[in-house]
């Protein structure tokens, strides 16, 4: 990795955490500059604005990618595993930045667009049985409550517990909604 | 109702829009006045100053007092019903705004204690069983995340199907945290 790969890492990381900690107007180049330890004309450089930073950070793929990569048998707990470890490790959330664009505005179309794509119609196409777009919304609904809840609070139990015993409360009700 | 309490109820959901979408010391009473369709006097006279407006904003009692209004028994569809229905009917809802409250700033951490006092606290009483504080933190992830699903997709499922269909689904895993 050359030295400007990884300011543009680095910056990449910043802006994930700057987005899903804030709303979009709240988020400076600034910030993520001092975040990232390198200047805001570099990220100039690299994407152009703030707009321009968005829009690269605003993909779900890999999130997708992650929450999605066992069979739909174990699929319940493995979210909740995934989603809470990620946290944990990152220090920063999956899904939740997409909340963060409800509301209006371009560039939150945008990432609202996206997040169908890229994260509900899969998981819908992954689910059998009646009502599988409604269950779908309703299983992205766990995973961003339960990101809500360890973003809002971060020292509560949530945050702070072993995933284990999170995913023994929280897994049981979305498998059912997975199942159909 | 009189135009003076139709005046304070535009300001409130003015007041709730702009705090969930910018920091704190962004929010101005004179947007939050041409948002509300009434003058900035007019709210100084129903708040006196932005403090006292986010201060009343800040306040979720109403909310909590609505969403635990029945016995436990049938509290997880009451839950569900309750906070669809009302997004349906004010368009806007009754907890999701701490979300936006997640990151740093004084205003913000007020927000976040005020939602675990007079919410998640509340919501922990109401528990028998073990681990009654995590699943109460799981309880309010089941409604963030519906909120938050409902609040990006407005022309999604679960913004516009039937509130008892929703219910059928979602609340069983929300009955079950909260059987214990």
């Amino acid at each position: 990795m050359t030295a400007s790969d990884s300011g543009r890492g680095a910056i990449l990381r910043a802006a994930r955490k700057a987005f899903a900690r804030q709303p979009y107007a709240a988020v400076t180049l600034r910030d993520i500059a001092a975040e990232a330890g390198v200047s805001a004309s570099l990220i100039v450089k690299h994407f152009g604005s703030k707009e321009g930073l968005f829009d690269t950070v605003a993909d779900f793929t890999g999130a997708a990618d992650a929450l999605l990569a066992v069979p739909n048998a174990g699929l319940g707990r493995h979210l909740v595993l995934t989603l809470v470890r990620y946290r944990r490790e990152q220090g920063s959330d999956l899904l939740v930045r997409v909340v963060f664009a409800a509301g209006s505005g371009d560039e939150r179309a945008l990432l609202r667009e996206r997040f169908r794509e890229q994260v509900t119609d899969r998981v819908a196409t992954r689910l059998a049985g009646p009502d599988a777009g409604l269950r779908a919304e309703l299983v992205i609904a766990h995973l961003l409550g339960l990101g809500a809840v360890m973003a809002v609070d971060r020292e509560g139990l949530a945050a702070t517990v072993d995933p284990e015993r999170i995913a023994d409360h929280y897994a049981p009700g979305l498998q059912a909604l997975i199942d159909g």
